[in-house]
């Protein structure tokens, strides 16, 4: 009956502001790898964690944190130590709600998917393969539903879930722009991930003006990872009948007070629908999105990067790193590599 | 060959912040009420005109005025005194959009449709049978797509669109409360149109308090007439996979700057549809509007409060009236009883 040392990271209590690192504290306990008797529950080797932007909503005090604490809501890849559900075996590969630590005991209910396909990179499981790759998938096609020959604007566009909003427009033949915060990331959208065209929105004091230059016609999809002025530029910009995905608004995660938005009167003359998505909702098509990009990734007509960070102790900045657009790609935390 | 006065009320120029009675005109020209020889025209005689919020939209400098000036962007129900287009002969009672005058001589694309029941007043066909009807029945079944025991809000509750949401909802087995800006109203809407519930917003201070009194398990769909401030409340009460039917923002029209909406993150984690809305794309199914609501006129399960105003000369006050809440019902404007 091994007991190891358990690096833990945890949240000290309900967030207000910015994200800061001293929210967060790096803790050492231990865990005997094994079951207890008569658990139901399942023992976790965690490998990758995902550093994602909806962590810090959910870290508000909004009734939602407390599943969670002490540990961050959050999402990761892990390896089955022991099962105590049929479900599941020893040496099984998972992503799921992980906790952010080296080794977890959880219910089964926390594990959303085994992992069917290992030839592609495991990291793959908490971006392309996981929880961005589906809310992309979802987000651009069920509630996005684009027609080939559509203009789409993608904000954010270089993180986990935009460069995959901007390949996946490509494929379904639509023109699409991205922005982002950094002269690299603009060159990745246009040289790696094939968008028609990017901006940085930091050299644009004029969102209005850059979107107008881009679609001289208009936009049919937005896609929404940013809020506040963008969306308001945005809205002025949009064709009748366009759509809204909203799936997250990380300018405005960190604010008290959210910026106001003004220019919602466009909706009803240009019949826009603007429509919320949460992922979990499209869980039950996971096949679909694992049919669609795994043959991709292989053919290499779809790419995803990661921005890397190791070791749990590297977490904390890590993850306060996304909201002030540190990251390059998806924010991946590796623990262990097997 | 007879040549007859024919007043005329008249936009002066684009209007900007509130609309005041000054910005229109009443001006007094002739007209000869015979068509010009092989014009494929029609020459009406105006009987109701339909005072209603969008017409202000419209007459901001947004580049939809030009097909109207010198004329206010509005509809109306009309006789054809003569025809030069086979769809129509004189003597039909039609409604389109008609412009403000006596008799107007304009293309048959303005008239919308010929009116087939005569059985129910004429005025209807500004209200429950023309434009506000087709709205209402548009928005709350097609893009509400409610169901039996879902609890919907409408604003301005009393107006000529609001009025038949709340019946429509009931018709439909939904709980349904209003908010409108008078004691009268109120009544109106309990004690007439049957709402489960109303309430005067003037006299609740904090309209997220007054939502979560009426809405303790929040709200399922919600019909947009005001914006702004209603609407920021509204975001805060939503339901999971609530429908917020964007109609109006009468409450925004008339500003220069329109107030910021802040809580758009709430469309999120609760996957709310918002959805704007223009009658003009439910035409095409107007007779299912005549199929529902002309049986339960006569049966008298469903009510209109009509404002009657009377005569051209009383349209400018009528109009304006809207925007302070003055009208009870659906504004009216009566020019001829035949």
């Amino acid at each position: 009956m091994a007991e190891v040392k358990n690096k833990q990271v945890v949240l000290k209590d309900y967030v207000t502001g910015f994200l800061k690192e001293s929210d967060l504290d790096l803790v050492e306990n231990t865990i005997t790898l094994k079951l207890p008797e008569g658990s139901n529950e399942i023992l976790l080797k965690n490998l990758y964690l995902s550093c994602d932007p909806f962590m810090r909503n959910l870290m508000s005090d909004i009734g939602i944190l407390e599943k969670f604490l002490p540990y961050a809501p959050g999402s990761g890849v892990a390896k089955v130590l022991e099962s105590g559900h049929p479900d599941y075996k020893k040496g099984d590969l998972v992503w799921g709600f992980t906790k952010w630590e080296e080794y977890s005991l959880v219910p089964s209910s926390r594990i959303l998917f085994k992992i069917e396909h290992t030839d592609v990179p495991l990291s793959y499981y908490t971006g392309i393969l996981g929880m961005p790759g589906m809310t992309a998938y979802a987000g651009f096609f069920e509630v996005g539903l684009p027609k080939k020959g559509e203009k789409v604007f993608v904000s954010a566009a270089s993180g986990a879930v935009g460069q995959l909003v901007g390949q996946f427009a490509k494929l379904t033949g639509c023109y699409v722009v991205g922005s982002a915060g950094s002269k690299d990331k603009v060159d990745l959208l246009k040289n790696k991930f094939g968008f028609d065209d990017a901006f940085n929105y930091k050299e644009e004091p004029d969102l209005d003006a850059a979107l107008k230059r881009y679609f001289p016609e208009g936009i049919d999809i937005y896609f929404e990872n940013v809020g506040g002025k963008t969306l308001d530029a945005v809205l002025l910009n949009m064709r009748v009948h366009g759509r809204i995905v909203v799936c997250g608004m990380i300018s405005q995660y960190n604010r008290a007070q959210p910026e106001g938005v003004t220019n919602l009167g466009n909706l009803i003359m240009k019949r826009i629908r603007m429509q919320g998505l949460a992922v979990t909702d499209y869980y039950p098509m996971y096949h679909k999105l694992v049919e669609y990009v795994v043959p991709k990734i292989k053919e290499e007509k779809i790419v995803y990067v990661e921005d890397i960070a190791e070791g749990l102790e590297n977490g904390p900045a890590a993850l306060v790193g996304l909201f002030n657009g540190r990251n390059v790609g998806k924010q991946v935390l590796v623990l262990a590599r097997e």
